[in-house]
């Protein structure tokens, strides 16, 4: 069974509805401006390719990217060693995607499914799923974390068969960690990895989640997106930023995978925020500044 | 022969000199901005500590750390397995700079200078040096790249029994590379590592290494911080600091290093540009920026 055809068809069809939600919150905000989109070929080891889909200086969103891509190709010795599997034969596809809105109170978030196989795509030596989303206000909203992590535990509800929430929920929580920060990217979603059992359930559970994207993120930028901001809420953001840069260029599996495998640059790094401020030895010491920073240094339950 | 002392003691003094250097400009265009000094104690298993220089919102270096430090303690596992030697007993001192200026033509600067043994310090049974000093110039100055070379030639000449400028060079632009993009960091320098034979010269090719990078930098700094500059520059600027920070933390060994190792995270940071702006799939096409993107593919012989 190759689950390929079926899931590269669902991120076509996912990419544009998120795409074309977005760029309907742009305009209703009274923006002109839209996403862009790329199709490129893969290189080099890795054929296929992708459609990246970037928007930058939108009212709403000030930098973001939904893409999707599906290559293959005969995996490299230092690759092969470091998954599941023997064959040399690659294929994997998936939908990532960032956004950075321009107001400081809407949240940075970020979303991702994939499908990864060794051996021939009709019968897999091995096949894997992961994915995950996850949110990173710079202004803590509890109202906001709530519904975002309480979509993502309907959908493992939903899935119970193969998807638990209060595990990906942990495991979004490790993933996304600054250690030599000691603090957490943000408020966490769910996170899940190398998923081999039962696939046929693992597609309806990546495209369920796949699907409720929209509904864990869009009522909450729709709603901070239009709050009134200061100045000194620009410069916190400005510098929240910085954090999510350690952690994307320092830390992230995906965005190490993807520099060190000659993956499509300008499409992994579009995750990087659009304007960022670092300062020296700067700690909020009091206010909503300080609030957030505390909140990520000690992981909560939010429903 | 405990070499710590002497070169400790020259790693203060040439910390006062530099940022005294640097407050001077400051002042002799108008700012009143300085350095700040912060004097740290080492955490966990790593002892000793440093003093941490940062310049912020300056007129002529927008941001900017001189830092000395010395540290020492029992290597972990990790760490003991990837250095040269057997003993647990470690200590590492050094000088690691990193200037940006505010002016589009003036070229930010790193330099390290540093000795690291392992076992006891009166008899080392490793001890090597490290160190070097490299220019990134966000628009191509050739009489700039040829003046900061020449210094480091004219240093390596003096000290020519331990040190080849043309190795250093060559290291340099080997080390300072973004192989995801292809390109150079900027238009290097020198760089070399492990230096482990003949440390009585090694020290004083140290010593004028660092003595060197004053003459190398500052007549550039002061010329070019003085040239009036536009929007479109300072937005070229602004993009150009985002390869920095992209080389620093997905790809730089002393900053992985510092971050994994429980190093001050503060202090190895402050490497990072104060305001970095990301762009998806820009070129620039022609002019004086097309003209330092194409010197980064391909490195040049300066001198």
């Amino acid at each position: 069974m190759n689950y390929f055809p079926e899931f590269t068809a669902f991120l076509r069809n996912l990419q544009d509805r998120i795409t074309g939600e977005l760029d309907q919150l742009e305009h209703d905000q009274g923006s002109s401006i839209q996403f862009q989109s790329d199709e490129w070929k893969g290189e080099d080891w890795l054929a296929g390719g992708g459609r990246t889909r970037v928007i930058e200086e939108g009212l709403v969103l000030e930098r973001g990217g939904v893409n999707i891509s599906d290559v293959h190709g005969q995996l490299p010795d230092d690759l092969a060693q470091k998954m599941p599997g023997d064959s040399r034969d690659f294929r994997a596809a998936g939908i990532s995607l960032v956004l950075h809105p321009r107001n400081p109170h809407a949240p940075t978030v970020h979303a991702n499914f994939r499908m990864i196989c060794r051996g021939n795509p009709e019968s897999p030596e091995k096949l894997w799923f992961g994915g995950g989303g996850d949110l990173t206000p710079m202004y803590l909203y509890e109202d906001d974390a709530a519904h975002f992590h309480s979509i993502w535990r309907s959908v493992c509800e939903a899935h119970s068969n193969v998807a638990s929430y209060a595990k990906m929920k942990k495991d979004c929580d490790q993933y996304f960690y600054l250690p030599h920060r000691k603090e957490a990217r943000g408020i966490g979603g769910i996170f899940y990895d190398y998923m081999q059992e039962s696939p046929t359930e693992m597609l309806a559970f990546s495209r369920a989640a796949g699907n409720a994207f929209l509904d864990a993120y869009l009522p909450i930028l729709r709603k901070r997106s239009i709050q009134p901001w200061t100045a000194e809420e620009r410069e916190f953001q400005l510098w929240r930023r910085g954090r999510y840069v350690e952690f994307n260029l320092a830390f992230d599996r995906g965005t190490q995978f993807g520099l060190k495998t000659g993956g499509r640059i300008e499409s992994i790094l579009m995750s990087l925020p659009p304007l960022v401020r670092y300062k020296y030895n700067y700690t909020p010491a009091q206010g909503r500044e300080a609030e957030i920073m505390a909140v990520l240094r000690t992981p909560r339950d939010w429903i």
